[in-house]
């Protein structure tokens, strides 16, 4: 299932770090599927890419943007990410959706999804990297996000599907994460799980027209005097509405975007959460790796199906199963 | 903190699991020491004594019980124990408390807490472990399960404060978690964190008396609806009430914790969750230790604050220090 089979032949980490930095999109493409490989050996020439274009990141504005399907998620990025070129920036769009390693699909795989966005020179768009578990593509698409920094994008959107699984991994690696809701009842009814709201730094009710400008203006209300207590800092979770299709309420959804920076860059808390969040993502990869090389140890895979059976059976304390296994593991 | 000053020299686990099942209290608190003690030659023994007394295990009804502070806890598990020992079981009362390793105090430490229970031979109390974190306690809780069980307890109560931290930790190692609320508005105005009343299999109003009686009524009817659409397998979510200082309703849930362990052994919901939670302490288990390991080894420690600082400060990609550090420890 996770073949590389775009993968390319061995590059040479620092020509393809000198491409990527000079604009070549080809370069740009070639590097984040590098960082998606996982052959050993192209995990070793990431390492390489990555260090040498470190220096040259974390100058974008990275944003987390969720909501469920039918909020209008594609509709508002392309609108969003056009108006934001429109006034001189570089925008890449990268999704993380686990999903997309059952469906094969994935949630930015279609074409037909942000065709202007797409044309346009000043945007990258990339899928979510198949085949990946939340932990992986959450990582991968942390690595890309650098990449496409030292390409010179700084303006980056992460784009997730708002229903529970990947969000708290998508606001773990944004400086502001953005909730898009629908001009309906409560988030339950809306499909939202709990806990989303409260990762907000920003809600927007989107399709706040024709029919539908009322009830947005009563959801934007609602949602308003729910939030009134959410405080992240000194920043106070701000509710919008817009209208992506009509492209209405966009540059004042950027503007608040800009007040964010402007306030959490004041006041220190942008750099504290990139370090709390360089420092989690540490402790993930360490994890992680952890239990793949446990799971993949031989001595553990020959036995680890018969001691797992005889410790759901009640025939083994798992503490003493767990013993046995790591000791096979560790030596 | 962790010095285990009242750990006995190294004891004979074959003797020793003879004595906790000839229903020697002395050996029983002295088994319960011995799965507490970090000490690795200690954990040799302790992982002899409970293979030992696996075969004797698993017969009990193990019940996990939270609640706020100010609930009445105490006050509940003292008449349900009474209740139930009058009924010919014997009981064993456990604490889970993380934050006891900061108070220095715990749950059940305070001996003034149930004292007739506490003096009646058919019970046995034990206060949470101190100086673990909440994953320790948790472990060392399902072993002290284990050892009750061999020693011919057959009601187990695993209790915890109902604050957020321990109750999924709870829930998994129990076959029925009992909530205990207040005779008041929603689980928000009591101080329960989201997600704690959908772990619930049963719901109890406590305090049904006085002036309050009518309040829970409202309580008990608002609940019911509320939960009309949670249901665990076959099993719809009770909502009861009961006056714990007046011993009042506590044989109605003594019957209804009955019928539930009637309908989950018949349908073999309860087998099948008692299998999952094995498999779930295995794995916590196996990360748990391999994380320890990790942060132990002398050439993780020697590099680990410099690398952790670097990643924070953005000098250092953490992928790239996750896997400098993890070829120390892996070689």
């Amino acid at each position: 299932m996770t073949i590389p089979t775009a993968a390319p032949a061995m590059p040479d980490p620092v020509q393809l770090a000198e491409a990527v930095r000079a604009g070549d999109r080809r370069a740009l493409a070639r590097a984040i599927t590098l960082i998606e490989s996982t052959r050993a050996d192209h995990r070793v020439v990431a390492d390489a890419l990555l260090a040498a274009l470190l220096p040259h990141t974390g100058r974008s504005v990275r944003l987390g943007i969720s909501g469920v399907p039918g909020v209008g998620k594609s509709t508002f990025i392309e609108a969003f990410g056009l108006h934001v070129i429109g006034l001189g920036h570089k925008v890449a769009v990268l999704a993380v959706d686990p999903s997309s390693q059952r469906t094969g699909g994935s949630i930015l795989g279609d074409k037909t999804r942000m065709v202007d966005l797409s044309r346009d020179p000043g945007a990258f768009i990339r899928p979510s990297p198949a085949g990946a578990t939340l932990g992986g593509v959450a990582r991968r698409t942390r690595e890309a996000m650098l990449i496409c920094e030292a390409a010179g994008f700084d303006v980056i959107v992460v784009e997730t599907v708002g229903v529970g699984q990947s969000e708290t991994a998508v606001a773990d690696m944004v400086d502001l994460f953005m909730l898009l809701l629908l001009p309906a009842g409560g988030d339950e009814l809306q499909g939202i799980k709990k806990g989303i709201v409260e990762l907000a730094d920003l809600v927007v009710v989107n399709k706040a027209d024709g029919d539908l400008a009322a009830t947005a203006r009563h959801t934007v209300a609602d949602y308003r005097h729910a939030l009134t207590l959410l405080r992240h800092g000194d920043w106070r979770v701000p509710v919008l509405s817009c209208s992506a299709v009509h492209k209405r309420g966009i540059d004042a959804i950027w503007d608040t975007i800009g007040e964010h920076k402007a306030i959490t860059e004041g006041n220190g808390q942008r750099a504290t959460r990139r370090a709390e969040q360089a420092r989690a993502w540490l402790w993930s990869e360490i994890r992680e790796t952890l239990i793949d090389r446990f799971r993949a140890h031989p001595a553990v895979r020959a036995d680890l199906a018969r001691i797992e059976a005889s410790v759901t059976e009640g025939a083994t304390i798992p503490t003493t199963a767990a013993h046995a296994l790591l000791a096979r593991f560790l030596g």
